[in-house]
């Protein structure tokens, strides 16, 4: 083990933590370095999510690791989205075939889980309380400055920026020759709001769904929470009709609240109070190639934030540690190798993901509450379970499998081209008909019974 | 004129220099600060492209300030493209109708004439060696330092950043909340090389027209200078199998001159040290939004620097100053109504011309020698000669019109599906069969003639 490299990770969030666990399993040495204070004591961040929807890529990434049941046992099982129209009639659309589900965590709680699995380890140093403030590509040394204003030069062998959106180890890297890099924002802002548990700990809507209040321009979801609460998130353009720049007041927010959302206002007595104490969130994608310069590393959002409406930021960036672990132990100790295959990998899926999230902030805010879209869904939901080896659905290639999301990508256009065919030929009942259904998987699914 | 507002302009290049001769005939006091030295004492950078071509939008700008005569007597006129086959066959395609052309200037030379004229004016003063270090935002001041080393605080009520692609001013705006931003690099590189004048001056090759030599994956390209030589601009991968990194030796670039351009380094006797001693240009596009920042305003390649091949980076950029100062005109002296319809106005069609240069790549080194592309150009070319009021193709429309880039984007498509429809039909006999192509032309193009 002496022999082995000392690796340093600048970020101890969720993929940070994560990727310190899986390197000090193959005898690294590892070094993490967290700006923040430590989690474990309560000093978690405020204005970030609370919960997040773990589901089968994070899952398979913690398996790695040993973490996957303890993290299952205190999350929340989503069955599927439970929509909220104005006036308070729901509507289900079950996520995959029965059976299947996404999971709500506690984001501090799952980071927890990580950091103290992580400091298990005779191998890793955790550091908190040290920001980053400069890096050098050319000679694998980082600068980082503590609570009190010291600064510390640390060198390792290799380095991981695993330090979020708004990387400082990535932006030393886009001043390197011929670097893209792509930060794009949406006009849309994000608030927390909170509906309390009822009593006892009660869940006071369906527990076990995704809670989705579309409006076309604009949206609130809820996810549950373990003591019985719901983080909701209210997502509204900056400008406009409908837009915070329209909600100054108590009065403005008092009506809007009444027009649009009157079921869950009711559940929400705090809803004020959280709107203008909260801080609005931004919502920005973005994008960079290379992830690799030398002997330094992107990995998760400091490689690719993206917007969260596929539920699969973490996701994502839980599978950029799984494959870069499984990269090092088929080319290890070919770190150049290493660093090429990873990025090879993963830069396609990251874009891929990027692109079926905006897609599906649209299909959340306003295709889910339209006729047309439900119709798509009833049939999605028919050939699923029909023909489950045949017909894969883009939210389970993405939720329930760990099939490359460029493919997940891909295999939507070819279904949206299937069921277009279906529904404008008029054989809604011929799906379980399959000398109908078989040409017709062949010449859009590309599918061979063969 | 006293109580007019002082505004700065970082960047004393094309754009900023046309600026400050269009600020000064509106009466502002203007201070130009360029990072280099004064070019009209031969202190030009090396590494830059030498030649650029001219069109009407650039023309239109110059004519605002009395210099496009001037300007143009120096200019050679290019009339169409001259393509080059691996054999030396010559195929010539005219840019528009007969008289219309594109004009090969010097870049040093349309500076040298702008500084100039700038520096006519009393209200202008030209400061050079002046490099930007820092702005600050809040309070209109930017530092600067000059060749000593010495640092100047300046103050402005309105500060424009014409710093180009890699602007000092967007990188603060860079750093403020929501600022969209993307660098995008082609994996080409380009070198500049020379075919010297002939004997007396003359011209080596047809003097009117921009050559090329289209290589699918590569090309070369030409335009002529008023001393009888051409400056060469070889555009290639940085890998691949054709690429800078398989041209390491003397040996290598004399069997790739020699197999993919013979005609030409017949006319190129320093080719080789060309290749060697030239720095290879890098290819970016760069985009971002917004453009203005409280009293700040970038410009030209500083907000939207793009890749060569429509030749229009000088002229968008002439744009954005011909536009501001028609907005100016409107709207003075509300700079905040000003900056705001500034950006309206400008930033869709930068990203149009953006997406046409992208495109245009393809065409120049690939499309162009092929059969099919001529095919269409021909149908284009007679669409253009027999209804010069309905059918605009989209190269005149971007060189020829100043209609926005973004009409000239969507026009193209337009003309795509009715040249399409035409070839596939067979039509292209019935050209000028009016009860032809009148209908076509109401279907495809929108036209009606009412």
């Amino acid at each position: 083990m002496q022999s082995k490299e000392k690796i340093a990770i600048i970020g101890g969030g969720l993929s940070g933590s994560l990727l310190a666990i899986c390197l000090a399993k193959r005898g690294f040495k590892v070094q993490l370095f967290e700006r923040r204070g430590d989690i474990r004591k309560g000093q978690a961040e405020a204005g970030r999510s609370i919960n997040l929807a773990l589901s089968t890529r994070g899952i398979e990434a913690l398996k790695k690791v040993d973490l996957a049941e303890k993290v299952l046992s205190d999350a929340i099982p989503m069955n599927g989205r439970m929509m909220h129209s104005v006036k308070g009639e729901l509507t289900y659309q079950a996520y995959g075939k029965s059976g299947q589900f996404i999971n709500s965590v506690s984001r501090s709680g799952l980071n927890i889980k990580l950091l103290e699995l992580a400091d298990e380890f005779e191998n890793v140093e955790l550091f908190f309380n040290h920001r980053c403030i400069d890096i050098d590509l050319n000679i694998n040394t980082a600068t980082l400055e503590t609570k009190d204003g010291q600064k510390i030069n640390i060198a390792a062998d290799i380095i991981f920026g695993s330090d979020g959106a708004f990387s400082a180890v990535r932006s030393e890297m886009q001043k390197t020759n011929r670097f893209n890099y792509s930060q794009v924002y949406e006009n849309y802002g994000y608030k927390e709001l909170e509906i309390p548990p009822g009593p006892n700990g009660s869940f006071l809507i369906d527990k076990n769904a995704l809670h989705i209040w579309p409006r076309g321009e604009f949206m609130m979801i809820a996810l549950p929470n373990p003591n019985g609460s719901f983080t909701c998130t209210l997502f509204l353009a900056y400008e406009g009709k409908h837009s915070f720049e329209n909600l100054k007041t108590k009065v403005d927010v008092t009506a809007f609240f009444e027009t649009h959302f009157p079921d869950a206002m009711a559940l929400m007595p705090g809803y004020l109070e959280d709107f203008f104490n909260n801080p609005t969130g931004n919502l920005v994608t973005i994008r960079s190639n290379p992830w690799v310069y030398n002997n330094f590393a992107l990995i998760g959002d400091a490689a690719h934030a993206i917007i969260p409406f596929y539920g699969q930021g973490m996701n994502c960036s839980f599978e950029d540690v799984s494959e870069i672990d499984e990269i090092i132990e088929t080319y290890y100790p070919d770190w150049n190798k290493i660093f090429t295959k990873y990025q090879e990998a993963r830069i396609v899926n990251a874009n891929a993901i990027a692109d079926l999230a905006c897609k599906n902030f649209v299909e959340m805010r306003d295709l889910v509450g339209k006729s047309s879209f439900i119709h798509f869904k009833k049939i999605e939901q028919e050939l699923t379970e029909k023909y489950p080896n045949i017909y894969k659905s883009q939210y389970s290639l993405v939720s329930f499998s760990t099939a490359p999301y460029s493919e997940a990508l891909a295999q939507g256009f070819k279904n949206e081209a299937l069921i277009g065919y279906i529904t404008e030929h008029k054989l809604e009942d011929k799906l379980d008909d399959p000398t109908v259904m078989m040409p017709l998987f062949r010449d859009f699914l590309g599918y061979d019974a063969e």
